[in-house]
């Protein structure tokens, strides 16, 4: 028999109060609300990094959620994503605080030019000692284009392609424009970097025009591990060039499956292998001793969710204004660019028609995407079944009532699944990708190893014929 | 008589190697070299708060300095600023080991957009507790404006009128969108913030179009200490308008003297109190117990400084390229509009005819301004000249060898400037403008201030009319 296959577990967090499971800030035991404490995330880092988690996750939003009841008012009266602060600079904190665990970043391509967030994340994986992924997003509620001098979002397909030269240019200045050997820091011949070793990128294109050198020195990682959550088609065939790893939100093991597949499909027809991509689910727990606490728990942490923050939420993800509809309307299918897929969820998945009522029905703790609760050996045999029949390589596990969750977890749920040979009893050394992946930079084939190569040939070519 | 005048210390640093006196990352007991790691910084934050500094100032820039040789090669050969990591991304963890001391983190106005901009400061001053200043900066080498895709740099005073602006959008969103009692975080009532109290910015300039929330709840400053080092004719109508504290890099207190008036005096014509804002002078230190130890000290950094450096950074700074010229050759006068005050100090001062012969005889340190070297007693002496005969109110100390030389500072002069009455022998409580001007909040006649002001009387008025 194979040895079982081990999992990857990440915390997800957002710089902000409420952020997938409204409401619970408001449990006095919850702590979220002091995200812009250092403190808050140093402990969260160290407890993660008790529980041997590969990551802390950091989702993040540049707008506010303001299509439900056409205001902002339901998210900032249940701090439903707002007030959130920037995620990247709580981050070298918790690396300063910590020595394995890696951090994902989520930092979307439209609103700043990749030379300079190009040189932001690589400092990060300076600091971080080559820690640092970054989600990769475009970005899609209105409230943020808004912010920045657009009436709206660029339509999704577009938004993609500008990611994807975005990204062309990141790889071309992370990946080309530093040799390895090019910072010598040599006191004794005082050569700090070797000029020859460093060349400009020049990159033209649509969107996007570069004739500079990248800023920084080469970083542990160079380009930072991509993580990409896109589930529409066209975000599907980006992940399947850029990501190393893909989140999913599939409610069950079963109806997930067809997702990974596909996930890993479109990875193959990109020329990669299919399990080059890890594919990441979310999935909210709520853990007890026992199944009866776990339980006690759930109501406990109930009192206090938020239906309206939900509902301020997934309004924003569809486009849907929810207060638009009588509780038992049906609701339409509204064909929505921005984000197709959470759009079809309720409209079109079991071909059942949606109602408010229905979706108030679906929150249990502040999400339409409800909690699994039990004791720890029951959330452990649930992982196992994501792991086993839906090939999933691990999780985003979504706070509930923090820190105390992620405690519960690193307490109850881990030993049984080290216990199980389900999850690893020591970091692996290296940078994250090289705990992720054994390497720890990007290899072929991915996309981004092989535009860097095709530059190398280009460069000895172009060297040859001077010489 | 009345109390002598204490005086404003900050460190002066880049996160880089070489920063201002060229070539000494290759002294051995240099650390600069180690930029990329937290435990660098964290040791200088501690140090510095040891000395009771006012602040850690990081320098930035967005391009390399290619104009000498019309390369980056003696930039990257001399380690010049380059490779020259994010500033911004150092500052959180050097708060989170320290309690008081400021930091001035430079940020140009010219690569990204305010709206994202703002969020990020806001949250740097939520992490520090306030501690956070920002140097305002337009750029001004055509490396970097090359890397965002433009061809050069756009014209010097346009770059003031879009930082205007961009100021104008700023203050709208830390000084407005937010009332002081708009995050509730009342668990009990389950508010998190109250709507009413939340409202957008509309913005529609030339530049910038802005229609939304800030993201950001106020932060401890809101608006972080401002700083500036304008010196031509527009720099410093802008730095009247926004500077609490402006940069003067003048040669001696005397030749100085005019500057510091012109600067208080134009702070009159924006409707400012003088003494509004803190003239802070960079002056370079070497000292020792005595001043034959200060004299060793120097010509042992000095084997180490690198004229090649200096001058790469030079040309970058007057938009000359020194190379082009023979060592007695005259230097004649170029109309630079990226950086007039260097391009008229090499040309104008003193009606000299400058060579490179002379330039490169005027860099004893690696940089074109020489050092101040003496005794501890000397060196206190002469930054209490800066403040009785130039009327500055403080000092940026940049490195030389770090941290040795920010440890001389803090072990021999620092005692010295407190005895005299010169400095102070404990911080003031609070956020950093607290520390400096005795509010934490901008005050007026501050013009963000009024800004801020005349938008609630606005606002009040809209109230009564809907009422």
């Amino acid at each position: 028999m194979s040895k079982p296959r081990q999992m990857i577990l990440n915390a997800f967090d957002m710089n902000c109060a409420g952020h997938i499971n409204h409401g619970l800030w408001s449990h006095p035991r919850d702590r979220s609300a002091e995200f812009g404490s250092l403190d808050y995330w140093v402990n969260l880092a160290r407890v993660a990094e008790r529980g041997l988690f590969d990551a802390i996750f950091i989702a993040d939003i540049a707008g506010v959620y303001d299509v439900y009841k056409g205001s902002p008012a339901p998210s900032l009266l249940t701090g439903a994503q707002v007030p959130v602060n920037d995620p990247l600079l709580v981050v070298p904190t918790m690396a300063y605080a910590t020595q394995n665990i890696g951090f994902g970043v989520t930092v979307s391509t439209s609103y700043e030019h990749p030379y300079i967030l190009a040189r932001r994340l690589s400092t990060l994986d300076h600091l971080t000692g080559g820690r640092v992924g970054w989600n990769i997003v475009t970005g899609y509620v209105d409230s943020a284009a808004r912010g920045v001098g657009r009436d709206a979002q660029i339509d999704h397909d577009t938004r993609y392609d500008i990611a994807d030269e975005f990204l062309d240019v990141a790889y071309k200045l992370w990946e080309t424009s530093w040799d390895d050997d090019a910072l010598l820091v040599d006191r004794e011949r005082r050569i700090f970097a070797d000029p020859d070793k460093v060349r400009p990128v020049r990159h033209q294109g649509e969107h996007y025009r570069v004739d500079a050198i990248h800023m920084c020195a080469p970083s542990p990682q160079r380009t930072p591990v991509l993580f990409q959550a896109g589930s529409s088609t066209r975000g599907r065939r980006f992940a399947a060039r850029h990501a190393e790893c893909v989140f999913t939100f599939g409610p069950t093991p079963a109806a997930n499956r067809s997702v990974v597949r596909e996930i890993r499909e479109e990875a193959v027809r990109a020329g990669r292998d299919p399990y080059d991509i890890r594919v990441i689910v979310s999935q909210s727990l709520v853990v007890g001793r026992t199944r009866k606490e776990a339980e006690e728990k759930l109501a406990d942490y109930r009192a206090h969710a938020s239906i309206e923050g939900a509902l301020a939420h997934f309004s924003s993800s569809t486009g849907i204004d929810f207060a638009k509809f009588d509780l038992d309307e049906p609701i339409p299918y509204v064909k929505n660019d921005a984000n197709n897929s959470a759009v079809e969820a309720i409209t079109t998945r079991s071909a059942q028609v949606w109602t408010v009522r229905k979706i108030i029905d679906s929150i249990v703790l502040g999400s339409r995407v409800p909690p699994f609760v039990g004791s720890a050996e029951e959330v452990a045999d649930h992982l196992e079944s994501w792991v086993d029949d839906a090939d999933v390589d691990g999780f985003n596990l979504p706070r509930t009532v923090t820190p105390e969750c992620l405690e519960d977890f690193v307490d109850l749920v881990v030993p049984i699944l080290q216990e199980r040979g389900r999850f690893k009893r020591e970091y692996a050394p290296g940078p994250l990708r090289q705990k992720l992946f054994g390497h720890p930079r990007l290899a072929a084939p991915h996309y981004g190893a092989r535009l860097r190569d095709a530059a190398r040939v280009a460069d000895g070519a172009a060297a040859r014929s001077v010489a």
